[in-house]
């Protein structure tokens, strides 16, 4: 690391001074200006680079020079460590260079020091890593990332890039996005008999994939353990704050699995386990994001054994609780959001449902050999976000998933995985983003993934 | 971690038990016969569970049960570590339980012991990662991306998801693939005045994306370094062994970056780095890829340091070898693979050509302020791959950016960077499947990836 610094920067990034230098050391660092104060003879700025959401000052002496500088400028200072009165380390700088102005009286849409809402916020897109929530929030999603990818590696699953692009809809429901390339030239030159002339790049019809699960199984059926950490795509007209067009699903398939609660077991530990990271990692972050958003910096979830409730347990206490409920109970249909956060609640925990009925899940999920009325599934219910996981055992006998009325045509090669020396496996898939939610209370899901797509907007 | 192999696997992976056992110990695996062999009093079975290119060896007491074993059977074996006559460690297991059978009769593609050609083996996508060596290269692959990952982190680089849908197609050239909903009752029910029906979900067309750069720079100008390791998307109609529909970029984005050649260092170390945590990491599985692949282990190119030449140096070179190139020198396109490949032979290294002709290269690198003819860019050029990497510094000035012809319509945003306190920035971008290829010598692009898309080709 060392000779990356000597060759590439000079300066220090302002996270880590308190980590590496003590007073008395000289260093520089570059970043804007988020705000100055001029007192008789000296200049106080304070100054971000993107590396932390601490504020972090300079102390440099009055003279004509800083007398020209602006909020939003770029400086580059260079200077001592001390400690200042509150106890934090500023730079006392013998110069500041200003690199580059400002100029934020020329239409720069926010106002330093003045806190402005999501929504006007996200407007700028490409200005909003400058906001210093945002910017917390982008660094949380790198580490919680960085945990997840930890975790799984030290647990020795292997990560597949499952393909965007797919012949396969997976949970069918009309709610994909198609692919095909923009130049009809290209199309024409590609065209080959009986292919219909939109589909002659693959010869066949192409859509963005809504979830990695059934390539992750075939690479299970080879490797083991695989997971993948990637986009999906769902193309729903909905303005929900915890729904979006492009989103990024962390989801796992482990082999030789054949026992709803080992799953549910594993997703408990391995929340925990990525949550902690992040605390160790991003404690500061979080903690800013979570005051920005007005929610808790308690995780309450994270001492506690969470609990496991089967459907039926469930349904009787919504349905013993009508009165409290805001939305109908459907027998035909998944729990609204507002029936699984009091399911939460009334449980105290996070919890596990299981066993749910057959016709409410998809063709994939194991059925239950003692009653085919239920399959092995589960949904995990959180506190403010609802459901956050959802997973199964896969049905791993060819006969009964040829015979399922919902089996999607095409999906000869599916089946087929069970023909050859078919193992059990069963595994789940999380909205990153809601996980995201959840541990830093942001309210609407636009604002924690850098370039949110939703219904009618697709910005830069 | 103990946690988890208590609650979830009782079984050992293979990959690990020469790492953490000792001849005596008892245990369990589970896993893929490989093959059979048996003698007088003992069957000899080669077992792989998907975690490692090297064979293992389970002998059990021939009986019934294992009189009746194939092939491709799925089986779980108990018994002691000891050390066989080859100096491997060996399972003797007290009994073998058959999990599931192979069928390996009854239409399995690839015979067990025969190698079989890649193209061949590409043809079964869905049961590809069985055969070893694809095992072995997704695991490299796996490897990889948690070095690029590592690496970046510990250097403070904030990954960014930046987006896959886009209305930007950042190189143009017709070369983009378009997205709309599937459904047309959607895109009807989402329709609003003078937007084009097929585009009423977002409003505008929209693309996936060629590369995630200009949205890195746009995170870079708050958060300072960036990069990201996403899937990439070209509609070319090209058979190269080089060239993917949906490929994944490693792109970097340095802030405060004010000259090349320490773009050009970064990447050097970069790579070298993480190649040789790759080493550390899966030397058994590299070289498992490399021999099968007929390729050399050896990585010359890691000892040593990389030259630095300048377009103008390159093409003397070229235009003075005129007769060993099999393509014709062109003035106003880059090199070709051949011209790439002679350089590089030419230096005995991997080769960064640098300051490149403005008129071969994009809009956003930076010119330079001595010869507007030149940009700031480099080409990196490998062995057997030829180039890997392409990077520059960007145009920094706003009004030298909003001048250049070839700007999009449509990137105000991208210009309006510049406008509030800019930052001197550069990055590259590495083709990853590239990378895999020059590590492991595996000639096709299609084999280094699990779900390969190429033009008339989208299987599962």
């Amino acid at each position: 690391m060392l000779v990356f610094r000597r060759l590439y920067c000079s300066s220090q990034r302002i996270g880590h001074i308190a980590k590496s230098h003590k007073p008395g050391d000289s260093l520089s660092i570059q970043g804007w200006i988020k705000n100055i104060r001029r007192l008789k003879n000296n200049t106080f700025l304070d100054v971000d680079d993107g590396s932390t959401s601490r504020s972090f000052q300079v102390v440099v002496p009055r003279n004509a020079e800083t007398q020209s500088l602006t909020a939003g400028s770029v400086i580059s200072a260079v200077g001592q460590i001390q400690v200042a009165p509150n106890g934090n380390f500023e730079l006392h700088a013998d110069r500041v260079e200003s690199l580059a102005e400002g100029h934020l009286q020329d239409g720069y849409p926010f106002t330093p020091k003045q806190k402005h809402a999501p929504e006007y916020v996200r407007e700028h897109l490409h200005l909003r890593s400058r906001v210093d929530y945002v910017a917390a929030q982008l660094r949380v999603r790198h580490k919680a990332q960085k945990a997840i990818h930890d975790y799984m590696d030290e647990l020795d699953f292997v990560q597949i890039n499952t393909p965007l692009l797919t012949t396969n809809d997976c949970e069918g429901a009309g709610e994909a996005f198609r692919v095909q390339p923009d130049s009809e030239k290209l199309l024409k030159q590609m065209a080959r008999p009986k292919v219909p002339p939109e589909e002659s790049y693959f010869d066949s019809k192409v859509f963005l994939s809504v979830s990695g699960q059934l390539h992750l199984e075939a690479m299970s059926y080879g490797l083991g353990n695989t997971y993948c950490l990637a986009p999906a795509f769902r193309a729903e007209n909905s303005k929900s704050p915890l729904h979006l067009a492009e989103f990024y699903m962390f989801e796992a398939e482990l082999a030789h699995l054949d026992e709803l609660e080992k799953l549910a077991r594993f997703i408990e530990q391995m929340l925990k386990s990525i949550t902690n990271r992040l605390l160790e990692t991003s404690s500061e972050d979080l903690h800013f994001c979570q005051r920005n958003a007005n929610a808790s910096s308690d995780l309450p979830w994270l001492n506690v054994p969470w609990k496991i409730m089967s459907y039926d347990e469930a349904l009787s206490v919504l349905l013993a609780n009508k009165e409290s409920l805001k939305t109908p109970i459907s027998l035909d249909e998944g729990f609204s959001k507002d029936q699984e956060l009091f399911l939460v609640s009334h449980c105290g925990t996070p919890v596990f449902v299981v066993d749910w009925p057959t016709k409410q899940k998809p063709f994939y999920m194991k059925i239950s050999r003692t009653n085919p009325e239920r399959v092995h599934a589960l949904d995990l219910l959180v506190p403010a976000v609802g459901e956050l996981c959802g997973g199964s055992l896969r049905e791993s006998d060819a006969a009964t998933l040829s015979a399922h009325p919902q089996l999607p045509k095409d999906l000869a090669w599916y089946v087929e995985l069970r023909k050859y020396g078919g193992i059990h496996t069963g595994g789940f898939g999380m909205g990153f983003e809601r996980y995201l939610q959840l541990v830093t209370g942001v309210k609407n899901i636009r604002d924690v993934i850098p370039f949110p797509r939703y219904p009618h907007s697709c910005k830069m």
